[in-house]
């Protein structure tokens, strides 16, 4: 599969990497990834330059992996600093990429890295900035390609049908979505619904006996599958100044083809110390997205199997105005770059 | 894999569509079988010509399959009925294929449409016109090519070796038998072996001190899978008039090029009320089949591999020539109807 | 996979083929070994030649095996003995394999059969001459490609990384391997250490307050993937003369491209009634290799993919001279096998 190269993917959460370090296929590459001495993020491909073996069997110490099979240890760069059976040599190195920790995660640049420039990863800092008591994260390993993860948050009408006990009310349904395509690469959907039904979840924090509310979700995607969501609600006619939001990511980066890393966290701008609230939060949002999302678009995927999505036909319906964007946005990106580099080659 | 497509294959008993509908896979393509409002059974392809999801994780009600992804409803014809993002239009539809249920169970045309005729449906009624007390079934997925089951009824010296301790005896082994091709598409292949040693499940129903009988066993095929197989036995040189028959059914309907879907049942004509022989009759046939044929087929089919049958040039026996016959006459169909596919899109 | 063909691979230990006879998958071939009446051991391609079910399903009696299917029975030389549908003829013979038992071992000849000579079987007879009580043996089917079994005995050095707490002490490591190629074919690596650390199962067996010693490891392989390792030890500067050896094989099968029937076995020339401590080395031996080398190169075999090894350009160092040498002797050997026969047959 083709993938976008010259963008930061995210790899991890920042504490999914200890001291063991943390071996995760990446756009179907094994990587490895560890901390230096300092404790600053590496990545190297999984795989000793030597025999092959995974060095992600071995041990990280002092920022320096060494592989289990014949003592070859590497450092970040990749560089081989330690050879038991000869010279240290350049041919000894191992392939590393680009890493940087931004807010609460790891981010990987598979492209040239000559361009990697950690200030291009998109500004998460409000997840960063946000308590402990109001961060709350997940992760579910997907069976679908990385692209119909996206179309899922890109398209919250699902919600209605296959969270109705929960997220779904039939309010986004009936709300035509505005999308806004920005200079910046951000493709923005906006859901504003007024005076409508609110969904179970948000019917529960609304005061007693409001059957009706006002209520926006606002999606903004960035390549390659990084997604900010903010939602929020109000009593029917009241007010929006002051209502509480609920600031999310949503952030999908393929493992293969028909996998996908699925990465997701929730902070808020209200009830910022309550620890109880934070923790039923996570519950209920990794239950949803593992059970009734992730099941879904593995679905999806076997009945799509090795087909070109588009080769499918599929049938477009409105709410589909955001995903199909920012399809065809990703699209251009990744046709953009491999002409550029066939460009280069030629 | 090539299948003959004008034709009816059995897609369930007719019992497995309730409510909930059945989600099967038929000659590779996944299939979703419901009911509509009047009870009549329904095939659509489980797709959503939306987003591909299954059309059976979603929800039956009054005839109606609503997608569980983003709601989008289905009649039995596969035209949409409902689409809670804007207009109805016949680009909503999904394809569907004619269905109709006969003699307890439900068939389905994967062909031309326009030829669906269900009186063409083998005449299986002495299925239907059973009592409940004098009909059992049963059904297993098969590890294996269809045409590999269907050789497995149509060569019946295997029970001898097989099945010694209940079907085989070796009387079958030692009878030739013969074959009739008949000019209504049936091949039938008839054992009558005669002052021959029984099974030891025939045995047991012979009077006290029997030890040789006269017994027939015929199997009458047609295209693509289905057989009727009645059999009997009387003490040698006792007449064959009234002794009772077992009157039982094999179909294959392939799932895949390597799995089939196996169905089998079995009704006879003597102790129709005999509830507790019925179910003796279910469990052992049940037993054998899942436990013997099945493990047996499926081994061949691990050896056969990717490989055509023919090209890896089966030694033929004498027994073989029914089983032989049923392939060249598939075959004979299936080219046929490819050849007038190619003619008419020339 | 292109395998060296006109050689003996070892099938089974001798044990291991009983009454009923062993299935088993060499060279991508199903092939099952049994016995004939007079225990001599017998490789049939394990799969019927009428309907290809496996052989190994039937029963064995008198040298002869019995297709559980139809009956048809075949000797030891693929000839089928009995039809019970018909004449025997020899259109109904299956393909049979050259086998040969020695040394507690069946040898199978998978090549042109008339050059298949059981004197060119690698000589063992160490094994064979070995009290019961000072000879253990093992076996595990591994997850890799047996070249990459043959590189993990070639190259020891791998003993200090991999096994440091049992046979690995660094002194391999420190210890530059002499390869010897012999006119007989045989590829010999000697490790000889003076004055090192002993390994932690050496030193264990050293004299008390002995930190020190001498120890010698050679290694001698022959084609396919037969290898005969003795190590020894004695504390440093004192005589080798009358020092005990441990006396062991290694020898891998192919399953397929990426499985190994790895077979390992060990005696001495010491301590050779001391059952209680075979059966130490026995457990010892089956632990560390099925749960420390065989995960390992199962895990390189994964990184490796369906790449050609040495398309991964792997960095050669010191340690992988004897491997190297072995491995492009048996390129060399398959080539020349390759090109004999193209020229046979063009």
């Amino acid at each position: 599969m083709t993938y976008l190269r010259n963008c930061w993917y995210m790899a991890a959460w920042a504490d999914e990497v200890g001291e063991a370090g943390l071996a995760r296929t990446l756009l179907d590459q094994p990587i490895f990834l560890f901390r230096d001495a300092d404790g600053a993020p590496q990545a190297l491909l999984d795989r000793c330059p030597h025999r092959f073996a995974p060095l992600s069997m071995g041990e990280v110490a002092g920022g320096v992996v060494t592989c289990r099979y014949h003592g070859l240890a590497f450092d970040g760069t990749g560089a081989c600093v330690h050879n038991p059976h000869g010279p240290v040599t350049r041919a000894l190195a191992t392939p590393s990429y680009p890493v940087a920790e931004r807010h609460r995660a790891i981010w990987i640049w598979m492209g040239d890295p000559e361009r990697a420039d950690p200030d291009q990863i998109r500004d998460l800092g409000f997840l960063a900035d946000a308590p402990d008591t109001a961060f709350n994260k997940g992760y579910v390993l997907g069976g679908g390609n990385y692209q119909l993860f996206v179309d899922n948050i890109l398209d919250l009408s699902h919600t209605d049908y296959l969270h109705p006990d929960t997220l779904g009310g039939g309010s986004i349904t009936r709300t035509r979505a505005k999308v806004e395509q920005r200079d910046d690469g951000i493709i923005k959907i906006m859901w504003d619904s007024y005076d409508d039904v609110p969904p179970p979840l948000v019917r529960s924090k609304m005061p007693e006996g409001v059957e009706r509310a006002d209520s926006w979700t606002h999606v903004e995607w960035s390549a390659p599958g990084v997604m900010k969501l903010v939602n929020g609600a109000v009593p029917a006619g009241t007010p929006r100044e002051g209502a509480g939001n609920s600031i999310n990511v949503h952030i999908m980066t393929p493992e293969s083809e028909r996998t996908t890393h699925y990465f997701f966290a929730s902070t808020r701008d209200y009830a910022l110390d309550d620890a109880e609230l934070n923790e039923a939060i996570r519950r209920i949002r990794a239950q949803i997205f593992s059970t009734e999302d992730e099941p879904m678009i593995a679905a999806q995927q076997e009945r799509i199997g090795a087909a070109d999505f588009w080769d499918l036909k599929p049938a477009l319906l409105r709410i589909d105005e955001g995903a199909v964007a920012v399809r065809r946005r990703l699209d251009t990106l990744i046709a953009a770059e491999q002409a550029e580099w066939q460009a280069e080659t030629a």
